[in-house]
């Protein structure tokens, strides 16, 4: 019998597919009457934070806005928020339950600004908070560990990045991606056998950077929850800060390096790695990138870069997945985790 | 004969002093003449970037601005900067001479934005590229582990927020510091006796929450630059989003909770952590938060809870010290770094 997981990732296609067609044109919608901002702050925690950091480089590249991550506790521990002129404030929550991420939204209200929610419930707190609500029409997430309402929160970034573009050839790449999400599930049997040399791993590094940044901590979250491991994500910059002194022989290092503009910086960092004798996982669509790994996970070719997102994700998540099964782990219910988080 | 590292930790006090004497009144002209902003976009990476992460919340807790943090491979990899409309734009880098964050500043002012550069080096290509330069006066840092320089510009932030709260009791409550900051030192056998227990400890969970959030991204990258240990931090929000899931029975768990707005949940963290037989290390004033711990690292009492991270990371540093020598491991020169790391 297959887990609640196993179907929620395969999927993955249809919810594209689905958000697509009933959103696409509602968020030109919303673009269209929001009114003028000068920068975007928004609240997120967990796998909707992930969502959040990717908006952080494509509501930049391709809307020009800086996007600020909020900091709830302001308003929750130290009840001081901050002024939020000419923001747009956004809020993103998978159940829109968390009081955290409501009361940042609640706050924007009140100082006048838009409010804008992305949640899977739009009956829920945070949706009755916004002014704006776009759904995620996934369908109830029954396991833990957040798979399809990760990439619907990413595919909902990318429809805003595409209509604040301006380019309407955006949205016609954009509406190729579930295809090509299901050509990528399909190695999951592939994925399954190469995950039984990593069952005894107890810890291993993530790395991406640019629009996969989000994807480097989103697959790090997926192994802790899933498989208890110590997976720590970076960026390639952040990571020559300092930490890549941790990487010592046949430690298991994860490489986000889909073909773009993080290709060179990416490339020079696996020529560290392998000096340091790192065991390299590589995700990637470059034969270049792939020849380097001892674990090449393959990614179909020809994925426009700011829409890798949606399948560098997918190899990670059926990894998570075949590792925990590897070890005899439930993948459904994760030890001492509740599916709804209420942060304050 | 003590490591140069350890001459650092030891200097901090007297560099405290040394910037509240020449930065205070500077930093208050600065403010005075800056034009009017909306919000702050700041650069910055490794230490510096832990620095900001306080600005984050002081910022915006003691003057009302929400603080975005840059993502600098917008400019150096994209090639699509945002627009910068009523930000003031800021770049923190101890050797001023990290290329992408000296673009985020050089952005700034071709867009016609205030620029502020927070660096050692006032000669340095950040400082030149910034309209106000605020230097730290901590002398050159020869151990590539940052400490001197990260109190430092943590200093400079508290200033800033002091200013900006328009409260001058709050400059005479940072005028106390470097003598608390000297108390706190004076554990440092103390420390180094405690820290024989984790001689052979190969991963640890760093828990830190609102103003002390960058806390425990700082002492998690002291332990991996100078003991290669996998050292995770993490808000104690985003923690139980999943990564909770990791903690084992004697993991080591540190968790930074001196008196304040943080205390309530980090006391419920300490039961749960406590039920899921963690070993806690505790870095607070609190009696009854130091009862919970297996190792308690004591902090001086009265501290205002928003100058707290400049103690509370002390007893982080010297433990990172005392384990990288109880491993025989050269504390001034941790394998494969550099000190200025040239990112694109």
């Amino acid at each position: 019998m297959h887990s609640l997981l196993e179907q929620e990732i395969m999927s993955q296609p249809e919810v594209l597919a689905r958000l697509l067609e009933r959103e696409a044109g509602h968020i030109q919608q919303i673009v269209a009457r929001l009114p003028a901002f000068d920068y975007v702050l928004m609240a997120a925690r967990g796998s909707s934070d992930h969502a959040a950091t990717y908006a952080k480089y494509a509501w930049a590249t391709m809307g020009g806005y800086p996007v600020a991550l909020a900091a709830p506790s302001l308003q929750t521990l130290y009840q001081t928020p901050p002024r939020m002129n000419n923001a747009l404030v956004v809020g993103v929550s998978q159940s829109g339950q968390s009081p955290d991420i409501v009361t940042v939204l609640e706050e924007g209200r009140r100082q006048g600004r838009p409010t804008l929610a992305i949640t899977n419930d739009g009956n829920s707190p945070l949706a009755n908070a916004a002014d704006y609500v776009v759904e995620l029409h996934a369908g109830q997430e029954k396991s833990v560990a957040a798979t399809k309402t990760y990439t619907a929160q990413l595919a909902v970034m990318m429809l805003f990045a595409a209509v604040l573009s301006g380019d309407s050839a955006r949205l016609t790449e954009l509406q190729q991606m579930p295809q090509i999400m299901a050509t990528t599930l399909q190695q999951a049997p592939e994925i399954a056998r190469l995950a039984e040399r990593y069952r005894y791993m107890s810890s291993c590094v993530v790395v991406g950077r640019g629009y996969n940044y989000a994807t480097s901590f989103e697959l790090a979250l997926k192994l802790k929850e899933l498989t208890y491991m110590m997976a720590t994500a970076y960026s390639s910059a952040d990571f020559r800060h300092g930490p890549i002194a941790t990487i010592e022989e046949g430690l298991p290092t994860i490489l986000i390096m889909p073909g773009g503009a993080t290709m060179n910086d990416m490339l020079n960092l696996t020529t560290e790695l392998k000096q340091r004798q790192a065991e390299l996982l590589i995700i990637s669509d470059s034969q270049q990138a792939l020849t380097q790994a001892k674990t090449p996970l393959v990614l179909p070719t020809g994925i426009p870069e700011w829409l890798s997102p949606l399948v560098a994700i997918l190899p990670g998540q059926l990894l998570g997945l075949s590792l925990t099964l590897a070890k005899g782990l439930n993948p459904d219910v994760p030890r001492g985790l509740n599916k709804v988080t209420l942060t304050l």
